[in-house]
Order: C-alpha cells, then structure tokens, then sequence
C-alpha cells in the first residue's frame, strides 16, 4: 500500500515527506519500506536526519542505491557523515567510482571540486560533429544529464565547450572548434560553491568545467547544483541575520535548536546589559521624570528598525556584488541622508505626541532630537557594520544584526536621557 | 578605449557598472558609447535604472538591440517600462515576434506565461532520432539555447520531451517515443513564477513546457530563468523581513529610499507607542524602584531576539515547503520547548545578576520570571505569526517582524512591570 501510495511522488518529496514525518513515524516508515529509498531519495535527504536513515537501511540496498548516484551526488551524502558510515558507501562503489569520489573529497569543504561531477563528456579539439555523434552513439557509459561536450588537448586541458543543440543543428563535417561558446568559463577545483553559484546565475551559465592546479579537467559543475547552493547561501544568510547557526533545520528537535540558538541570545544578553548600564547612568534624570522610562524604548525601537531595513539591504547588496568598492561611498552617504530624513520625518511626529501627550514643548523636542540622531545611526550602522565585516573576509550576515541594534539602543537611551538630563533638569 | 575596456565585460557585468555608477556618469558613459549597450546588456539592466538607459540610446540602436533577444527577455525588458517606451520597441520586432511578446504580456505579471521564451523546439510524437536530427540541421530558426526536444500530439498538446544527450547518444532509427524522460512536467501560463522557480529547484528540472488553458504548448521556461526568479523571491524574503520594500534597489536615489522605508518605520512607531503606553501604566512602580527603568529593556530585547531567530527560521521552511500542515503541529510544540528551555537559562543568568548588581533576591526572580514568559511568547509568536499569514495566503515574510518584535515588547516590559508591581512594592 505505501508503494502505491509513493509511487507518484518524486524522490525530493519523498525525502520533504521523511523531514516532515516525527522520529518514530520515520523509523517505522523505513522499517516497512527500505526499497522505497533508492539512491535518488538518499542524495535528497537533508544533513539532519541523513545518518539516521542509513542507520535504518538494510547494508545491501544502501549499497544498490549508491552505485546508482553520479560522483557528486556520492560525495555530497558522504561528506557530513561519521567515517564508518563512509567506509560503509565507499565500499559499495566500483574501484573506479569510489577514487573519483576520494578525489573530490580531498578538496576543502564548500569547494568546487567537492561540488563537480567526475562524470564529463570531452572530445578532442579537432574532432568533427560527426566523429563526435558516432562517439556518443558508441559509449555505453555517459552521464544522465549532460549539456555541452567540453573539447581538450592532448594534455586535457579544456580549450572550449560546445552546446548539445549547436552538435545536433550542424552538419557531420563541421568541426568542433567553429561551434565553441563565447560563454565559456572554467572554475578552479578550490573556488568556493558561493562564488560558482554567484557566477553560473550572473553570467546565465548551465554547466561549466572544473580544472585543477595544473588546469587538467577534472569534473564539471551542472547548474542544478548551482542553483541548490545559491538556495543554501541564501538559507545562510536569512539565519545568520537573524543570529541562528546556519545548519538549522525544521526537523532538529529541541535540545539541537537550543544549542543553536542559545549562543547569539547569550551575546544580545551581554549587549543589552551594556544597554541597561547606560540607563543606570540617568537614574536621577528618570526619578524626576518618569515619563521618560515609558518614551525611552520608542526611541530605541525606532532605531533598531531603520538599521534593521539598512543592514537588509546591505547585506543583500553585498551577496548579490552590487555592493562594491565603487559605490560603497554612494550608498553610505545616500543612507546618511535617508536617516536624516526620516528622522525628521518621525522626530516631527514623536515631537507632536510628546507635546500633545505631556503637555510639553520642551519633551518634544528631546525626543525628536534624539530620534533623528538614532536614525542617522541606525542607518550609518546598517551599512558600515556588514562593509566592514566583509572588509576583513568576515561573512556581512553574520551577527551585523545584533551589532546594529546594539548601537541603535545605546545611541538611543544615550541621546534621549542625555538630552533630557540637559534641557529638562 | 572604453569599448577596448569593456570588450571582454561580459554583459551582466556592463550591466552591473552602468547600475553603480552615478547618474550623470551614466549619462556620459552612455553618450560615448551607446553601441556598448547590445540586447544582452539591455536584458541584464536592473528595473530601476531602465528607463533612464533606454532613454538615452538612440532609436535605431534600441531597435537593433531587442532584435536579438528571445521572447522572455523582450518580455522582461519592457513589462515595467511606460506605454510610450513600450512601443518604441515592440515597434523595431518582427510581426511575429512583436505577437508573440504581446500574447506573453496578456498573462499577469508574475506568471509562468511572463516568464517562458515562445521559441521552442517541437518534434511530432512518431518521430525518430534521425528525423529529428535532419529537421534541427535543416531550421533556420533555433534559440540559441534548449535542452530538450519537446514532443507534441497533433493539437500541439506536449506529451513529452528527449533530451538532447539522449538525441545525440541514440541510433538514427530510433523512435523519439522510446526515449522520453521521466521527469517530464509542463507548468500552466496561469502559475504563479515562484512556484515554478520552486519546482525547478526541488525537481533538478532544466526546461519544462508551459501550456496554455487548452493544455496547448506555448513556450519553455529554462533553468536559468528559473534561478534568477528563485534569487528574486530571497531578496524579497530578505527586504519584506526587514520591513523594505521589496523594490528596492541599490541604485536608488535618496526619496526613493525613504519613500520605501518610511511606511514601515511608521508602523513601527504606532506599535513602539502601545509598548510606551504598557510601560507608562507602571509609572508608579518605576517612580518607587527606579532600577526597573534600567532592567526592563533587557527583557524586551531578549524576547525581541528570539523571536526573530524563531521567525527566520518559520519564514524559510515556509519558502522551502519544509513547514507545512503536516508538521506544523510538532515545530509549534518545539518552538515552545526552546522558547521555555532559552527563558529558564538566561532568567538564571538574569536572576544572578540581578541579585549581583542590586543585592536583591526578589528582584533577580522578578527579572527571571518576565525572561521565561517572553521567551515562550517570542518563540510561538515567531512562528505562528507566519504561520498565520500564510493561512491567509499572504506572505510569511511581510511584516512579521513588526509583529513579532511588537508582541514580545509589549509581553516583555507588561510581564517584567506587572511581576514587579506584585511582587517588589
Ligand atoms: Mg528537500
Ligand atoms: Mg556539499
Ligand atoms: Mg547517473
Ligand atoms: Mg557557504
Ligand atoms: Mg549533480
Ligand atoms: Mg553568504
Ligand atoms: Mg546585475
Ligand atoms: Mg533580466
Ligand atoms: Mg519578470
Ligand atoms: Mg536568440
Ligand atoms: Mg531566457
Ligand atoms: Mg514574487
Ligand atoms: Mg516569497
């Protein structure tokens, strides 16, 4: 019955379907249906529960399943596991098979040549259409997908690509070499994945060859791989914003999650006492106006958002290069300016309901004061924190958020108790 | 010399320049050299600066530029332009192709029907691999880039595709029939551009026919489209999250800045005013313990951190279809786990310093207790707040934030005040 039921489904549901499911759901799904995860599902899984599905898997069908996997698909589902889970795969694989994948797992983590495929398609410079289509007629092995034929020299070194639809349009006696492609581009085996991401969506590429340190090829890199590591590089980013440690998941249970996220709420902890210490320092300012206490987080909250919105567009600039070197300056002094403006758009507001509120002309203009000051701030700190992290090779994402509404509250209690300490007392 | 300095610039890369440099450098640079500015740059240009580019090229060189372009990326260029723009170059196509981007331009914005090329590759379902091959080689017409041979009945309803690796790969009398792919799945004009953006990710798709309400194929869309549409839905994800406008770009002037920051701020500002009022309610309470005024930011930034963390989280399993009814249930739960487990560690850290700083046990447990209740409050809020959202078929991402950081504000410094006034006067 679960066949049937499954049947239809792609391998990357069936795989949703297992994240989705509870711990015991998932050990009884496996328990009456190992058959159903055949190397497609495998390669699906997410990282978070990998380990416990190989555990569940009879030894023989793990192994059936794997062999059916490209080398890339091989290497991504074992990079994450314990090394006996991995001798457990490798020993599955064909001799042949199992050195591709050792050999893109001796590349960094996060590199190009972890991401190739060992599986390409190459034909000599000087071949013609014709030998070409007689040699892929004549190959029993070839890759599933597979999208340009890459042309090597004698030493293997890629000199250009040649699309499937210019080989099939062109006649036999064409020669390989009128038909290459102005696009083509090769990664190095130890470019980090983000940047080929970055590159395959920017300049529109579909696969591109992979070349060692001598430039010999060694793989390719297929853009649906591509476009699963932007996807990745953005996760990154969303939960590094918010201050969550990136190999979050839906499928982590509680104590997991709370190690993931107990460490930035410890640093917001420490900043927020820094916070709390300026407050301290007007205590007398507060007694004697009390009001204050109650006016004083508007301020605050006021700047955590606007450099909330600026770091947002910061870091997104950044991850997508339209933040750069040429324009940083521009984009700074646009969101001083932006700042300034909405800070007298929203110091005129608070002025008014402070006035309206209290009766006093005077509170008013404190708080708007403060407010434009704390919005100047807010929006100079939402830029310049995520630039200068980037500066130092540090990712913009990382903490900027916890950076920049610690300046917007200490900039905030600072300006508006300060103020008030000066022209109210 | 410009143009032997941007000869070898790919044409996302020009685009990209043009975007950061500054207006009146762009006008210059655009006067010198308005033959830089091909098809494929013009197709790269971001929406904001578009108009201005198109502005300044002379007319015949437009005409010359979108002549090259396939169907989607006509589309692409004019669907923001004004009227007038519009024209001018839907003007310089063919008959054929003129009708063919308006008939895409009748679909709404957003849509597969926006997004797909109208230049497909079509056989008749009996046809074999050399009939196929001899037809490729005997058109004029092909785009410049597919990947599959789509197969159509003979009311052009699309039954199947091959791809090009298996046309090259296969003997000439080998009938197209027996090489279909299983992954085979077309898309309705009518859906919706992230889903389909989606579905090319989940499903490795690389083209995929759209059909229209007739089931009658229309167009292709391609992977490389497909990306740049998943890369659009994470800005907006990233922006809407942080209250920005989702149009935002980093070319954009000054007004325009605020004009997209203000509205949100302003929002912001009306909830900042009901956590004001929550607080000015317990003016008393500060009056008599003036530490209080000092603590209480601690509580609210704590719950305001993580809930966003929780909501971060939420947002990008809803985007990625990783929380759905079936397990919403169990991450709700899990969320207030770690929201109570987060509230019990850092209320005993908050406790100790309390007790530390002011020597009072009363107070340590005051500021413990308010931490434990916001803590849960700001990890159910983040994620029902989206989940509730969603329900209602808006976006998760839209406004969440402000709600979010609302609630544990107002829950914060009423919990922190309320438990005080109890316990300590
Ligand atoms: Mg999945
Ligand atoms: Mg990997
Ligand atoms: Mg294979
Ligand atoms: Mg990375
Ligand atoms: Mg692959
Ligand atoms: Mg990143
Ligand atoms: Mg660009
Ligand atoms: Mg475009
Ligand atoms: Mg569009
Ligand atoms: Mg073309
Ligand atoms: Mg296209
Ligand atoms: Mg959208
Ligand atoms: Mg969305």
């Amino acid at each position: 019955r679960l066949e049937i039921l499954t049947q239809p489904l792609h391998a990357a549901d069936i795989a949703d379907l297992l994240e989705q499911i509870g711990p015991a759901e998932r050990r009884d799904l496996l328990r009456l249906w190992p058959r159903g995860i055949d190397g497609e599902v495998l390669s699906e899984i997410d990282e978070s529960i990998r380990e416990e599905v190989i555990e569940y898997l009879p030894r023989e069908m793990l192994a059936e399943a794997v062999r059916e996997l490209d080398s890339d698909d091989v290497v991504d589902l074992i990079e994450d596991l314990e090394q006996e889970q991995q001798e457990i795969i490798l020993g599955a694989l064909d001799q042949s098979d199992r050195a591709a994948v050792e050999q893109s797992m001796a590349y960094p983590e996060y590199s190009a040549g972890r991401l190739m495929q060992r599986e390409v398609v190459t034909a000599p410079e000087h071949w013609t259409v014709g030998e070409t289509i007689d040699f892929l007629r004549a190959e029993e092995w070839l890759p599933d997908q597979f999208y340009h034929v890459v042309l090597v020299d004698p030493r293997q070194h890629p000199v250009g690509y040649v699309t499937l639809g210019k080989l099939l349009s062109s006649r036999r006696e064409v020669a390989l070499r009128g038909l290459v492609e102005d696009s083509f581009r090769t990664f190095s085996v130890f470019q980090e994945e983000g940047e080929v991401a970055y590159a395959f969506n920017q300049y529109h590429l579909i696969s591109a060859p992979v070349v060692d340190e001598d430039d010999r090829l060694v793989g390719v890199i297929t853009i649906d791989d591509a476009m699963n590591v932007l996807d990745q590089e953005h996760e990154e980013d969303v939960l590094r914003l918010a201050g969550v440690g990136e190999e979050s998941s839906i499928s982590d249970g509680v104590m997991e999650t709370v190690k993931q996220r107990a460490p930035w709420l410890l640093v917001n902890l420490v900043t927020a006492n820094l916070a709390a210490l300026v407050i301290s320092q007007f205590s007398g300012t507060i007694e004697a106006i009390v009001a204050l206490a109650a006016l004083m987080p508007i301020v605050a909250s006021m700047g955590g958002n606007a450099g909330t919105q600026s770091l947002a567009v910061a870091v997104r600039a950044l991850a997508t290069k339209n933040l750069t070197s040429s324009n940083a300056g521009r984009v700074v002094r646009r969101e001083a300016m932006v700042g300034a403006i909405n800070g007298v758009i929203f110091a005129a507001i608070m002025a008014a309901v402070g006035y309206l509120a209290f009766g006093s002309l005077l509170l008013g203009s404190v708080i708007g004061m403060a407010m434009v000051i704390n919005l100047i701030v807010a929006a100079l700190a939402g830029v310049l924190v995520p630039l200068a992290l980037d500066h130092y090779d540090l990712d913009p994402a990382l903490a900027s958020g916890t950076f920049v509404t610690t300046m917007t509250d200490v900039t905030g209690f600072f300006a508006f108790l300060g103020l008030a300490t000066v022209i109210l007392l």
